[in-house]
């Protein structure tokens, strides 16, 4: 098996379903979520479109996207040195590398690594948890990816506002218990809240997920569009969570 | 007939199905619709709590209230004369003129008409339509209860922020379009906005209202609600609404 040769131990390989892409993980450290997914959903492209994605973890999200879109190159940033190795493998083994390219480095110097108002999209599914409260490990790669020990939401709004073009498009998939202060935090940086779908795991649950759209410099008017709920019963996804997976024709 | 006699041209009385409670109205000008009656029990009261409802119109809000809650006393702010004349008299049809307070006047004058850090709850059904776009007739009553003619989004925050005690509560219905541009106004004047919920008209659409609950001087963290669902099928509530209407059991 020649695929074997690029996994470092505990590394795996899994199938996405979807136009026979696979993904290299580390069970160990940090698997990819359904979060992941629903933003690659989400998220809108246009033929040849400039994509950044922040804070790549598996490099999931440009790899769904790129066969779920017509854009044209990914850059995909991750601070995590091990993270962005494994990342960069996935794409390799995907033969994607002239259109998405890993960039190991911080947010926080994102205008060292990326041109300003260069692109057209940015996908970002950042840390959920406020700080590191609570945590006794937090250099592990898993606490990195939930807790916002080396970015936070305003570093990562605040540097996509730099690097998206006039009327480029921001997606990010977050908690809703935070929905408030990105909506503060965006506006802060013109970066207009225009589309917003929260997600519920049943129907007569609370959400717990919210997808978001905004705009650099757009006006002000969002559209909040039905629900999207996960489970039709316990352990059994709806048709159209089936549909984003690609198990079922779209 | 005696309540006849309180009757102005083209007003009728009618039942609010509850605790034997009638409002009068004009079909002519304007009548209450289902995001007053939603919001009035939306808004939580503790026992002896001072209400303000601003915007009151035919003074919907606190007369429900005052069968829904154990709020000490309301005041209720209409700036068109005629409105709260016939607010006035609601108010009095039900034996309520030890509870309610109708205020004929303008929110913009808020700190002379009522004290400031006063307020344990304040409640507001405010115009959704940005300015007087599109009207012919902008001094009409219906105009001015919907459009943002006499006041806009931001001077109801603004005399909110000011006449709420610390840690008082504000809620809020209004359109979902115009949902950052809320939670940034409040924000904005130190309401943070603590719990949502969006009301659907059908399971599977997009939310044609939002309320919204406010704190002033509190945390950022929003709790956002199961969808509140209007009809189960085309002119038949869903059992939740049945229950706020008050025409079952609570």
């Amino acid at each position: 098996m020649i695929t074997k040769e690029i996994l470092l131990e505990n590394e795996r390989i899994d199938d996405l379903q979807r136009n026979n892409l696979r993904i290299i993980q580390n069970p160990e450290k940090f698997c990819f979520g359904i979060d992941a997914v629903l933003l690659s959903s989400f998220a809108d492209c246009r033929e040849g479109d400039e994509v950044l994605d922040i804070g790549t973890g598996t490099g999931i999200i440009p790899i769904l996207m790129s066969a779920k879109t017509k854009a044209g190159h990914f850059a995909a940033l991750e601070i995590q040195k091990e993270s962005a190795d494994m990342a960069a493998r996935s794409v390799s083994l995907n033969e994607l590398d002239d259109r998405i390219k890993i960039v190991n480095g911080d947010i926080k110097n994102a205008s060292e690594l990326f041109k300003d108002n260069y692109f057209d999209v940015i996908t970002t599914n950042p840390p959920y948890m406020i700080e590191s409260h609570g945590l006794t490990n937090p250099d592990e790669p898993k606490a990195i990816a939930r807790h916002e020990i080396k970015c936070n939401l305003e570093d990562i709004i605040k540097a996509s506002a730099l690097l998206l073009k006039s009327k480029g498009k921001f997606y990010m998939v977050h908690r809703p218990f935070r929905l408030s202060e990105i909506m503060v935090t965006l506006t802060k940086y013109g970066l207009e809240p225009k589309r917003m779908q929260l997600v519920h795991p049943f129907a007569d649950k609370e959400p717990n997920m919210v997808l978001i759209e905004a705009m650099k410099g757009a006006k002000p008017r969002i559209t909040i569009e039905k629900p999207l709920i996960i489970y039709k019963s316990p352990g059994v996804y709806t048709d159209e969570v089936y549909k984003i997976y690609g198990y079922s024709e779209e």
